[in-house]
C-alpha cells in the first residue's frame, strides 16, 4: 500500500469513526413502504404495479414528491428511470448509484425492489438532514421495468441506462402495443429515449439492497447477505412430437404419447439439479399441450426449462444434461424433440472490495452475514456491465417472492436499510482506490 | 327350437338365399361421401360440421334431398335427428333402425359417423329399388350431435331418441348459448323436444356400421370387425397443489414442485395400462399448469386422465390404481393431491344374435371378421339402453381418427356396407325370434 493510500485509509476511518452513530429513521421507512404499498394494491391480494404502466407511474410521482418536500431533488429520464438526488450538488463528477426499480410483477410483494429504492432515498435523506458530505456524488435510482410483465424487456430501465438494448423502440406488450405508447401515456419521452444512456465511466458503483427472494436467510438465521454474485441463467425451449390419437381405440404399445415422454423429461430436469447436483437449480416452469382434451392422447407438449448457477461452466454442463436427456426421451419414446436455447445470460460477479466494504457495514453495526449466491436476476447484473457492482440481501419470510405472500420482518428491513447507509459511509473511501471500470 | 321356430329359419334361410347377389352399389356410396364431406370442409384441414351447427343442418338437408330424389322420405325430429323409410310402410311397427351421426369434432375427419349414415341409406336404397320386402321396418337415422363438440352434451341426439335426457334445454355451448338457441336457428323445435322419445318396444334393433378409429384391424389385415362391446369409461380430474415459489431462490430440496408431481402420475397413469395391464387403455390427455411462467417454479396441475375397459370390473380396478398412485405421489412430494370422477359410463354389450347375424352376413360375403371392443363411444351404447345392438367395423388407415388424416380404403368401406346390407337381411329372420328388451 502506497503512503497516499495510507493517509487516505486513515482519513476514511477517521470519517467512518465520525459517522458511527449514523442510523436510519426505522418508523420512516416502513412508513414509506406501506404508502408506497397502496400504489397498484390488487383487490385479488398483493400489488400489481407493471413496469411502464400507470401504476408504475404512480409509485415515481408518490416518492418524488415525498422527498422533494424533504429538500431532495427527483427527476425521471425519458425512458421512466427516476433519480433522486441532493440539491446543490455537481452533476459533473462520477456517481455512487444506490437503488433498484419499484415496478412489480401480476399480484406481487410490496418488498421486491421498492424496499431498496425506499431504504436508498432514506439513505440520502439521513445524510442530507445530517450534511454529511461525500467524494462522490450519492444518486437514488428506480429503474423502469425490471420485471418486464407488461413491457416484455425486462431491465427494461437498467439496460437503457447502460445503452444496452439495441432497439428499444420495437419492445411491445403481449397485445402488440409499442413501448412507446406505454411511455407517452406515462408522461416519458419515447422521442428522447437517445439521451437516456449514461456516458462511460460516470458511474462508480452501484449498490443494490433487496430481499433475498429465497428462504436461505431465514433458515440460517442470519439478518444480512453479502451477494457474491447473481447467476446465469439458460432458458430452454422443448418441444415434444408424438401422435394425437384416439385415446380410447389406440392400444398402449401402439402409442406415441407427447406428454409422457414431456412427464420423463419434467423428471430428469428436477433429477440434474436435486439428485445429481450438475447445477444449482433446474425447473421446469411452464407446459403446454396439444390438443388438450381428455380423449385424446397428447399429439404435442411444449416445456420451457431453465438452469442456473453462478459458475458458467456448471450453467452449460446443466444445458448438456437437459440435451442428453431429451435426445435419452426421444429415442425411448419415439417422439420428436427439440430443444431451443431461448436466452443465456452470464453470471456476474459482485466487486470483491464491495462484499468488503458491506461486510465491514454489517460489522460495524453488529450483524451477523453470510456470503451468497443471487438466484435471481436483479439490475445490478446490468449495471455490472458498466461498473462495479455490490448487494445487500435482508431475509424473506418462507422464502415467498413474486407473490402476495412476500413479507420481511420489520427489524430486518431497518438492517437492511442501516447496512445500505454505512455502505454508502464507507464505499466512498474504497471507490478511492478504484477505477469505474467493471470489477 | 319349435316347429314355429324351424319353419320361419327355413323360410328366412329361403329368403336370404334369393338376396344373396344383392350388393351395395359402391360408386355411388363413394361418391356421396365425398360430397358429403365438401360440406363443412375446414381450410385449416379436414371437416368441421359441429352437432346442431348450420354444416350439421346442411348435411342433413343434403342427405334428405338426395335420397327424396331416390325416391325414399326424409324427416328431422325437434331435437335435429335426421330418419330417412322408404314410402307406404306402415309407421306402427317394431324399426329395424340402422345409422350413426353426420357431425364432426373441430377439423375432424369425413368418415367418423357420416360412412354409417351414407351406407346405411345406400342400404335401404338397395332394398328399395329391388322392391325387397321385410317383415320389420328399416329406418335410416342421422344421430344429432353425438360428438359434443360444440353443445357439449354427446350423443345428444341418441339420447334424446331413448328419452334419457333430463334437462335437455339446460344444455349449453362453451360461451354458455343455450340449445335452444342453437336448434331454432337449424330449423328445429325446441318446444317440442318433448315428443322426440320413441316409446317403449318401437325398436326392435339398432345396427351401427363405423370406422374402427383404432389400428387393430389394418394390423391384423382382416376387413370386419364384429364389435363384441363398447367400454366403459371414467373420467378423473386430479389436482395437485404444490407451492409456487421463484426458480432461481428457491433451492431444490425445498420445493413442492407441482409439475414434477404431476410428472409421476402421468407416467404412473400409462404403467397402469402399458405394464401392469389393469385396464384396456389409461390416458392424461388434459394438462394445465400455474402460474405457467418460465421463473416460477409450478403451485398447481390439474390433470385430467381416463381409464377404458370393456370389463367393468377391470374399469373400476384401473380408476382405484390411479387414486392410489396419485396417494403415493402426495405422500413423496409434499403436495396435497385431490381426484374427482367427473364422470363414469359402464361397458355396453352387443347382442350375441346380432353378432352372430353380423358373422353370417360377412362369411356370406367371403369376408374375414374379426371379434373385437370398442375403445370410442358410439350412438349404440345408448341405444343399447331400450334395444339390443349390433356395430359393425372397418379399417381405419394408421387408426387415424378426429383429425384431417382420418380414411378408409375404398375397398374397404365398400364390403362394410355390403355387411351392413346382408345383416340388415338376416336380422328381420332372428328379429323373429327374439323381443326388443335390451340384450
Amino acid at each position: 500500500m502506497s503512503q497516499s493510500n495510507l493517509r487516505a485509509r486513515e482519513a476514511g476511518d477517521l470519517f467512518l469513526d465520525s459517522q458511527a452513530g449514523l442510523r436510519i429513521d426505522g418508523a420512516r421507512l416502513i412508513d414509506t413502504l406501506e404508502r408506497l404499498g397502496e400504489i397498484g394494491a390488487d383487490p385479488a391480494g398483493g400489488v400489481t404495479r407493471l413496469g411502464l404502466s400507470p401504476e408504475e407511474d404512480a409509485a415515481r410521482t408518490f416518492l418524488g414528491d415525498r422527498y422533494a418536500a424533504a429538500g431532495l431533488e427527483a427527476e425521471t429520464d425519458p425512458a421512466g428511470n427516476l433519480f433522486v438526488r441532493r440539491p446543490g450538488t455537481s452533476r459533473g463528477k462520477p456517481v455512487l448509484l444506490v437503488g433498484s426499480h419499484v415496478d412489480t410483477v401480476v399480484q406481487g410483494g410490496r418488498l421486491d425492489g421498492a424496499y431498496g429504492v425506499v431504504a436508498a432515498l432514506e439513505t440520502l435523506r439521513v445524510l442530507h438532514e445530517h450534511r454529511v458530505e461525500l467524494p462522490v456524488e450519492m444518486v437514488v435510482v428506480a429503474f423502469a421495468n425490471e420485471e418486464g410483465a407488461l413491457v416484455q424487456t425486462p431491465f427494461w430501465g437498467s439496460r437503457m441506462l447502460c445503452g444496452s438494448l439495441d432497439d428499444p423502440l420495437g419492445a411491445t406488450d403481449r397485445s402488440g402495443r409499442p413501448v412507446g405508447a406505454h411511455l407517452a401515456a406515462t408522461g416519458c419521452a419515447p422521442d428522447r429515449l437517445a439521451d437516456v444512456a449514461w456516458p462511460p465511466g460516470s458511474v462508480a458503483a452501484f449498490i443494490e439492497l433487496h430481499i433475498e427472494q429465497g428462504p436461505s436467510l431465514e433458515r440460517q438465521g442470519v439478518p444480512i447477505g453479502v451477494v457474491e454474485g447473481i447467476v446465469g441463467r439458460t432458458i430452454l425451449d422443448v418441444d415434444v412430437t408424438g401422435e394425437a390419437q384416439h385415446a380410447g381405440t389406440t392400444p398402449m404399445a401402439d402409442r406415441r404419447d407427447a406428454l409422457t415422454a414431456a412427464a420423463e423429461i419434467v423428471l430428469a430436469v428436477r433429477r440434474i439439479a436435486a439428485e445429481d447436483r450438475v447445477c444449482a437449480t433446474a425447473t421446469t416452469g411452464f407446459v403446454a399441450a396439444a390438443p388438450n382434451v381428455t380423449n385424446t392422447i397428447p399429439g404435442a407438449v411444449r416445456l420451457s426449462v431453465e438452469v442456473r448457477d453462478t459458475d458458467r461452466a456448471r450453467q452449460a454442463r446443466g444445458e448438456g444434461v437437459v440435451r442428453e436427456q431429451c435426445a435419452r426421451v426421444a429415442a425411448s419414446s419415439g417422439c420428436r424433440i427439440e430443444v431451443t436455447a431461448t436466452m443465456r445470460s452470464r453470471p456476474v460477479s459482485t466487486a470483491p472490495f464491495l462484499r468488503g466494504v458491506i461486510r465491514q457495514a454489517a460489522d460495524r453495526l453488529g450483524l451477523p452475514h453470510l456470503t451468497m449466491p443471487s438466484g435471481a436476476g436483479h439490475d445490478a447484473q446490468i449495471v455490472a456491465r458498466i461498473a462495479p457492482v455490490g448487494m445487500i440481501f435482508v431475509p424473506s419470510r418462507r422464502g415467498i417472492s413474486h407473490a402476495p405472500g412476500e413479507d420481511t420482518a420489520p427489524g430486518d428491513l431497518v438492517n437492511g436499510a442501516n447496512v445500505l447507509l454505512h455502505t454508502v459511509l464507507a464505499a466512498q473511501a474504497e471507490l478511492d482506490r478504484h477505477d469505474s471500470s467493471p470489477g
